[in-house]
C-alpha cells in the first residue's frame, strides 16, 4: 500500500516551509485515514477527536517551521504511556487510569512540536511480542494479512509501517520495541536503559523498560535520540548520555569494525531466513566490516532467565492486585503467564540475579572485543493462526533474539534487511555495548543505503551514505614516542585497555624532535607549513572515558591535538608546543622515534 | 601497649633492606606474640604453624626486599576468606571447609610477597558489627577490655591494632570494615564494590560484599589498593579501576573542596562524639575544606532497608540450606536475624529493588555537588555488657552510619580522628562516589597529617603532608576563548556537566592570537620563552570520563596540554600549534579573549 505522505522528518518539515501544506491539514488528513484504517488493524485504542487535537495545533498557530525541530510532526503514543487528559489503559480496561500529566517524553516531543494523533493497541500489560493479546482486537500485519503485527508495541508499529505517524512510541521490556519494527519493515530503536524517560510510563519490568521509537530510517531515529535522550529526575532508573554518544558525529563507521555473528544461529525451520541473514552479513562486510564468531549460550541463558525465572515477579508486581480483585479483568493468557510469580521466594530471586551477572560479565567480555552484533531480529515469522494454536510457543519464538537485551544492559536497533517470498519484511539487530546507541545507528543507516530497500509505503530511501566517521565509546589516539608499542609509556595505553588499530605514517607535514631531559626519552611533532615529512605513528584505540585521565598525565610541553594521517584523515593525536623545542634536536631525517633511538 | 615492631609497610622493608632482620625472624617473632595474645583477645580461628608458614617464608629466600613490593610483609586474613589448604569456616564450624585455591585476592597478595599469619575470628557468616558472635569467642577491644572490637571483621582489626601484622584483611556488607577499624585507631578501606576481587570469598549478600584492608595509615591502604584493584574474570561482580583512580596522583585535596556533613547527627545520646566530630570538621576546613549540609534521610531509609528489608534472604540464601539442614549449628542471634528470609517474595524484594533505587537517584544527585561526605564513623561506641543485654539493637547502634554504603555503592574509608576520655579510639568516615578511592586515601593521609594522632601501639605518625592535588573523577581544564562562561562553544563543558571553578589568569608568560577562520572566532595562546603576558582564563571542572569527548571534538591547530596558571600551577588547558597562526592577528595587549571582543 502506498502511503500518500511522505512522513519522514525532513519531508514534513520540507513541505511545511515550502508552504504546501499545514499541520492543520496534514494531522486532519493523517486522522480520518486512521479512522478508516483502525477497524481493520485495530491500530488505535484512542484516536484523538478534532477537538481533542485542537490545543496541540492551536500552539503551533502563526509559527515557523523552522521555530521548533519537530513543528507539526504527527506522532502515535503506545497506550501504556501517559498523555495528558486521554485514559491510559496499558490494553486493560479495568486497569485504565486518566493521567493529568503526560509522560516525560512525551511533554519533550510536545515541546518541541510534535503532534500526537492517538493512543495505540498493545499486548495487554505490554506482556507479549505478537500483538494479539489485546481486548481491543488483534493487530494484524501491516503488509501480510495472515501474520501478527508483532508486539507488544503493535499498534504503534502499525501507525508508522501504515504512513499514519512520522514515527511512533514503543515500549520493549523483552523485544516489544524490535519485534514489530522488523515484521512491518520499519527501525526500532530501543537505546540504552535509561537514555529515554520511563516516567509516566506503566511499568512492565520496571529494571528492565525502555521506551522506544519506531521510524522509516535510522537517521530519523537518531535525531529523535539525540532530541530527547535526558537525566529525568523523575525516574529512578534515568542515566546520564556521556557526550560521546551525542549524534553530532553521525556517519560511516571505521573501515575494519569488528561485528559478532551467533555461532548457534537459530531460525526454527524457517527456509528464507538464512540466506536472508546472510546476505546482511555480506552487506556489512561490503561496509568494511568483519564478522567476528560469537558463542550465543550465554545470551540464549540470560533470555530464558527472563521468562522461565522469577522475573516474572516483576510484571506481578504492577498488575498482580488487579488480577487479585479481579482476576477476569486480565486476558487468559496473561493471568497463566502470570500465575507462578506469587509463589517465588526472594531466595530464589537473589540467585537467579547472581546467575544472570556472571553471564552478563561473560557476554561483556565478548562485547569487549567488537563494535557490535549481528542478529535475526527474530528465528522466522509465525502465523495468526500458529499464534492461536499455540500462544505461548509461539511467542517465545519471536522472542529468541530479543529477551536478553536489557537483561544485559544493551543498545539495540532493529533493522529492515529485505522481505519473504510472500512479502513479510524481514529484519536484524544490531547491538552494543550501553551508550553506543548512535554509533549503532550510524551503522544501521550505512546498512539501509547499502541495502537500499523501498521503505514501509514504497518510498525509497533517497539517502546518501555519510562520509564522516561514526564515533562509539572508543576514542582514537595517535602517538609518535614513547606511547609507540613497546616503548616505554606504552603501558599507559594498555592499562586503559587501548589496542594498536594500525601503524602508518603521518602526512608529509611534519617535523620531529628529540626533546631535551627524560627520561623517558621523548619526541615532539610539530606541523609545518613548509619542509615538514612523513613520520612513522601508530593508531590506538582506548576508551573514550579513559581518554581524560590519559591527557591529564601527559606533562608540558605536550599536548593532545588534531593529526594528519598518510591518508589524509585527521585523529587525535600528540603534539608539541613550539616553546619546548629550546634545546631539542631535529629529528625528521629518521623519519620516525624508533628510527632514531636505533641509531643511537 | 606499644608495639615491638614497626609494621608498617615501608618500615618493614627499611628494616629488611638494613638487614636489621628477615623474614624468617619477624614472622617467627610476630607468630609466638600472636599465640600470646590470642587466647584474651580471641583473636585468631587459625594460626599457621610453623610448617604451615615454611612455604610462604621458602619463596622469599634468596630474594631482595627490593624485588617484591610486600616482600615478607605479615598480614592477617579473616577467616571468611579462603587461603588453600587451611580450613574455612566463616565462625561455624559445621559449615567449614578446606579450600585447595586461594581466594584471588589472597592469590595476588601471596605473589606479591607477603606473608599470612593466619585467618582471624569474625562475627559468624560475617553477620554483626561487634565481633562477639562467634563460637570461637567474643573478641574485646584492643584499647579498653569493656569494649568489643567491633566486627564482623573482629580478629582481623586486632591483628593490626595489636602489632601483629603490617595489614588485613576484612570483609564488608554493612560496616564489617569500617566499625573495628573506628574502635581500633585504624584505617578501614572499603573500596568501591568490584575494585578488589570477591572470589574465594564466603558471601555475605553477594550483591553487596566487598574485601577491604585495615591498616594504620591511609598512604598504606593506598598502596595495597592500588596494588590489588583488579579485573577479576572468577568474580562476576568485578569491576574495571579507571585509571584515574590510580594511586600515582596521591596528595593534598584542592583548596575549597566541598564535604557533605550530615543535616541530622545521630549520637545515641553519646557525650563525647559531638565535640570529637566538630573538631574533625574543623580538621579539613583547616584542610581547605568546606562544610556543605546534606539532607541525610536519605542515606538513612538505604541502610535501615538493608536490615528491614528483603536483603536478610541474600544472606540466607548462604547460610540457610544449613540452617535448615542443622538448626543448632549456627548462633541463635545468626537464627533469630535470618528466620524473616525464607518467607519474603520476589515480588517484595523487587518494591525494594525499586525504592533502593529511587533513594540512590536522590542521594547520587546530592553527591554530584560533593567531593566527599563526612560522618562519625559510630554514633557512640556499646560496651560488652551492653551488647550482651541487647544484641541486635546495640549491633544495630554501631550501624547507623555504614549500612547504606554498598547499597547506594560508595567509596569508604573510616579514619581515626580522636580518643574518647576512657583511652576508647574514635573515628569518622569519608565517603564518596564509586572510583574515588584513591582521592578519598588522600584526604584520609591529609587529615592524619592534620591531627598526627599516635597511631595504634604508640607509634607516631612521622608523614609530612603531601604537597601536590589528589585526582579524582573529576578533571579541571583551563579554557580562554570561545569556551570562556557565557561564550558560544561554552555548552560543551555545561553539557558535560562542567562546573566553573575559577576565573583568573595564566603566568605572565603567553600570546594570544586570533586565528584566521571562524564562525565561532577562536584564539590560540601560545607559551613563549619571552615577551609573554598573562591572559585571562578560567579553570573549570568537568567529568573525567567526559574530557575525551570533549577533547576529540577540538579542531586543529587547537588542542589540550598544559597551562600554567598566575600561581604557579600547571593544569591541562587549550594550547595552539604554531602553524595554525598563518593569518592570524596577535591580540596579547588586550590581555585576553572577552576584552579583544569587546574591542572589535
Amino acid at each position: 500500500m502506498n502511503h500518500p505522505y511522505d512522513l519522514r522528518l525532513g519531508a514534513v518539515k520540507a513541505a511545511y516551509l515550502a508552504g504546501t501544506t499545514t499541520p492543520r491539514q496534514l494531522i486532519g488528513a493523517l486522522r480520518e485515514q486512521a479512522a478508516a484504517l483502525s477497524p481493520e488493524f485495530n491500530l488505535f485504542i484512542h484516536l484523538l477527536t478534532e477537538q481533542e487535537l485542537e490545543p496541540y495545533l492551536a500552539a503551533l498557530d502563526g509559527k515557523n517551521a523552522d521555530s521548533l525541530p519537530l513543528f507539526g510532526v504527527p506522532f502515535a503514543i503506545k497506550d501504556n504511556i501517559d498523555l495528558a487528559g486521554i485514559p491510559t489503559t496499558a490494553a486493560c480496561p479495568a486497569f485504565a487510569y486518566t493521567p493529568s500529566e503526560s509522560a516525560t517524553l512525551v511533554k519533550q516531543l510536545l515541546a518541541l512540536g510534535a503532534v500526537p494523533l492517538g493512543k495505540t493497541n498493545l499486548d495487554q500489560f505490554a506482556t507479549g511480542l505478537n500483538g494479539t493479546r489485546s481486548p481491543y482486537g488483534p493487530c494484524r500485519n501491516s503488509v501480510h494479512p495472515d501474520y501478527p503485527s508483532g508486539g507488544s508495541s503493535a499498534g504503534s508499529s502499525l501507525a508508522v509501517a501504515l504512513g499514519l505517524a512520522s514515527f511512533s512510541l514503543g515500549t520493549d521490556t523483552a523485544g516489544s520495541g524490535r519485534v514489530p519494527a522488523a515484521l512491518n519493515n520499519l527501525v526500532g530503536l530501543k537505546a540504552t536503559k535509561g537514555l529515554i524517560s520511563t516516567a509516566g510510563v506503566v511499568p512492565a519490568c520496571r529494571t528492565l523498560d525502555c521506551v522506544t521509537y519506531f521510524t522509516a530510517t535510522a537517521r530519523e531515529a537518531s535525531q529523535l535520540l539525540g532530541l530527547t535522550a535526558t537525566l529525568d529526575p523523575a525516574d529512578a532508573y534515568s542515566r546520564k548520555n556521556p557526550l560521546w554518544n551525542d549524534a553530532s558525529a553521525f556517519g560511516l563507521p571505521r573501515k575494519g569494525f569488528r561485528f559478532g555473528v551467533p555461532k548457534q544461529l537459530e531460525f526454527l525451520g524457517c527456509p528464507e531466513s538464512p540466506a536472508l541473514f546472510g546476505a546482511t552479513i555480506k552487506h556489512l562486510e561490503a561496509l568494511g566490516g568483519v564478522a567476528v564468531e560469537l558463542d550465543f549460550e550465554p545470551f540464549a541463558e540470560a533470555a530464558r532467565l527472563l521468562y522461565e525465572g522469577p522475573w516474572v515477579a516483576e510484571r506481578y508486581s504492577v498488575a498482580g492486585e488487579l488480577i487479585e480483585a479481579q482476576p477476569d479483568a486480565v486476558l487468559p493468557v496473561i493471568h497463566a503467564v502470570l500465575s507462578k510469580a506469587p509463589g517465588t521466594t526472594a531466595v530464589e530471586l537473589f540467585r537467579a540475579q547472581y546467575r544472570l551477572q556472571e553471564l552478563k560479565a561473560i557476554c561483556d567480555r565478548a562485547m569487549a572485543e567488537l563494535e557490535c552484533v549481528l542478529t535475526p531480529a527474530y528465528p522466522r515469522p509465525v502465523t495468526l493462526a500458529e499464534l492461536a494454536a499455540e500462544p505461548v510457543k509461539r511467542n517465545s519464538d519471536l522472542g529468541y533474539y530479543t529477551n536478553f537485551m536489557n537483561m544485559l544492559d544493551y543498545a539495540a536497533i532493529a533493522v529492515p534487511a529485505g522481505f519473504m517470498a510472500n512479502g513479510l519484511p524481514w529484519g536484524v539487530t544490531l547491538f552494543g555495548r550501553p551508550f553506543t546507541d548512535q554509533y549503532l545507528l550510524s551503522l544501521a543507516e550505512s546498512l539501509q543505503c547499502e541495502t537500499d530497500l523501498p521503505l514501509a509505503g514504497e518510498r525509497s530511501l533517497g539517502l546518501t551514505a555519510p562520509t564522516t566517521l561514526a564515533r562509539h565509546d572508543l576514542a582514537r589516539v595517535v602517538v609518535c614516542g614513547a606511547h609507540l608499542d613497546g616503548l616505554p609509556l606504552n603501558w599507559q595505553l594498555k592499562q586503559r585497555g587501548g589496542r594498536l588499530l594500525q601503524a602508518t605514517q603521518s602526512s608529509p607535514d611534519y617535523q620531529l624532535w628529540a626533546l631535551a631531559g627524560g627520561p623517558p626519552l621523548r619526541p615532539g611533532m610539530m606541523r609545518v607549513a613548509e619542509g615538514g615529512v612523513a613520520i612513522e605513528v601508530e593508531v590506538w584505540e582506548l576508551p573514550s572515558s579513559e581518554l581524560g585521565s590519559f591527557l591529564t598525565g601527559i606533562p608540558a610541553p605536550l599536548g593532545l591535538g588534531k593529526v594528519q594521517l598518510a591518508d589524509g584523515t585527521w585523529e587525535s593525536g600528540f603534539i608539541c608546543e613550539p616553546y619546548g623545542l629550546a634545546g631539542a634536536t631535529d629529528i625528521s631525517h629518521f623519519g620516525g622515534w624508533r628510527a632514531y633511538l636505533k641509531s643511537k
